[in-house]
């Protein structure tokens, strides 16, 4: 496939591909400061957590000696997914900010290759897969999480097909993850979020693989709101349920799920013109979580053992 | 609140409120023939298990000599409900088709309101309610099933909040029962579907309660698709979940879940121009059901007795 790119910094700018955008266009924002690069973040022209964690990054090559005040915009931009904080904390005290953000970027993508490689082993031949969102390339600027493993078990042989749940109120899946999919020539089917429930009751869906925005020390994840109740379906149907994320997406500090901040976005997302509520994430317990695929390895229960392992081990 | 009328038998001809152009227009449709009425119960001008099955009744007094043909053509247009195969049964053989339409539909309201009175009173003071879909006086052409729950717990003062599943791909609960609400002056929000288990989570849901197309023997229920996952939702949060719906929308001849048909719909609904795949119904098992609320009473497990009694009593 060619390979989708979200963002690239060229010429003392950053350029982000405005997913808000997708598919139907494919449209280039050129931020050439740290306030566009951070309203590029809050707004969604690039999104999921490890590409915003690289925006960021590469927004700190724009910072021109004002570091502080910069790193705390980008922090503020979104408060659920910790590869922002972490990716800022990457560059603290860097002397070029760039080389930083462009060594991120690179290892970013080698995690995602490695631990695509590791999902991707946890298929059987003919899996029809479920994701939900989009973790993809257009979601960490390299191979993708829960995408990068659907394009390996695809590369490999053993998928036969995706569910892709729309992911309302934004539409990534509809909108991006069908994009990339149809790019890879990868065999799906797009379904409204609450046909996830149908479709495992039938029998159609032998695992579900998610990407994540904040996973606490217990194992607890944060990912797209609708990621929880597919979770409980997976568990009651015995279907094995796997978050792909870095290492980066781990946050020790964070005890378990109840301490991670829930973003909520504008009401209109969901409604314009009424009362409605927008919760853009949620939190599935560790419990019903069956493997955490990293690019050290997959983790599994308990988690608090498998993750502290996992990052000492890498540190 | 001005009551809501989606459909009036009036001059020779079957009026319909369109339900695809509501809230933003309201529009009404003029149908003079049969196959008026089937195309508008079949497009989803009107919809809901029981309105669909007065419109069909209506619809048989514009048979004009081709009662069989007629009967068949309208029990064609959706499957899964069951409704519309009873009210075609009432009118079998009948002189008057509309006089017989006239009687279901004011039955229909009767037992509308008996079941709402039922349901109220499974509320407690201060109930934050969420539903799914439209079951409102929208879909029942009387007082609503589910909605008419929600109506007659708020004017006993019990209700304190809905929160609507805006209900993908055709936004019912968006579109119609947050019309609805509005209209009564009763407090809602409406959240994506996929919210519903962070809502849950969070112990800000103390009952749901939704409708149904069809009530299998045993208690299973097909209802709009998205309802089986709240159901599991709702079990694990110990949620009370209820179905509310008239007897006729109970099939004794249905022994379980997997004898209904679920009707697949265009794919178009879902995404346009991508590969898609529509389910509109899913089967909730029996066991996930709390009560069935029904105009003689609230029902409970097990059910393939309770709905015996209740079929019994009331022949």
């Amino acid at each position: 496939m060619t390979e989708v790119e979200p963002l690239r910094f060229e010429g003392g700018a950053l350029l982000v591909l405005d997913q808000r955008a997708l598919p139907e266009a494919e449209r280039w924002i050129r931020c050439e400061t740290v306030e566009h690069v951070a309203d590029s973040i809050r707004t969604l022209a690039v999104r999921g957590a490890p590409a915003s964690g690289m925006a960021a990054a590469y927004g700190m090559a724009l910072a021109e000696g004002r570091e502080e005040e910069a790193a705390e915009l980008l922090r503020s931009t979104r408060p659920t997914a910790v590869n922002l904080a972490w990716a800022l904390e990457q560059c603290r005290g860097a002397d070029d900010a760039l080389a930083v953000a462009r060594r991120l970027h690179r290892e970013q993508d080698e995690a995602d290759r490695r631990l695509a490689g590791f999902g991707a082993e946890l298929f059987e031949t003919g899996t029809r897969a479920l994701t939900h969102c989009n973790a993809g390339a257009l979601a960490t600027g390299g191979y993708g999480t829960a995408g990068g493993v659907l394009r390996a078990a695809w590369e490999s042989g053993r998928l036969a097909e995706v569910w892709v749940d729309e992911t309302r109120p934004l539409l990534q899946g509809a909108r991006l993850t069908a994009w990339e999919l149809r790019r890879a020539g990868i065999p799906h089917r797009v379904v409204a979020d609450s046909a996830a429930g149908s479709l495992m009751a039938r029998g159609l869906v032998d695992r579900v693989v998610v990407g994540a925005d904040r996973i606490a020390a217990n194992g607890d994840v944060a990912n797209k709101v609708g990621t929880y109740p597919l979770a409980v379906l997976a568990a009651r149907h015995s279907v094995p349920f796997y978050v792909a994320a870095p290492l980066s997406t781990i946050d020790l500090a964070t005890p378990d799920g109840s301490s991670i901040p829930i973003e909520e976005r504008d009401p209109g997302e969901v409604l314009e013109g009424g009362d409605a509520f927008n919760p853009a994430f949620d939190v599935t317990p560790a419990e019903l979580v069956t493997a955490i695929v990293t690019e050290v390895g997959v983790l599994e229960a308990p988690y608090a053992e498998s993750i502290a392992r996992a990052i000492g081990a890498a540190a």
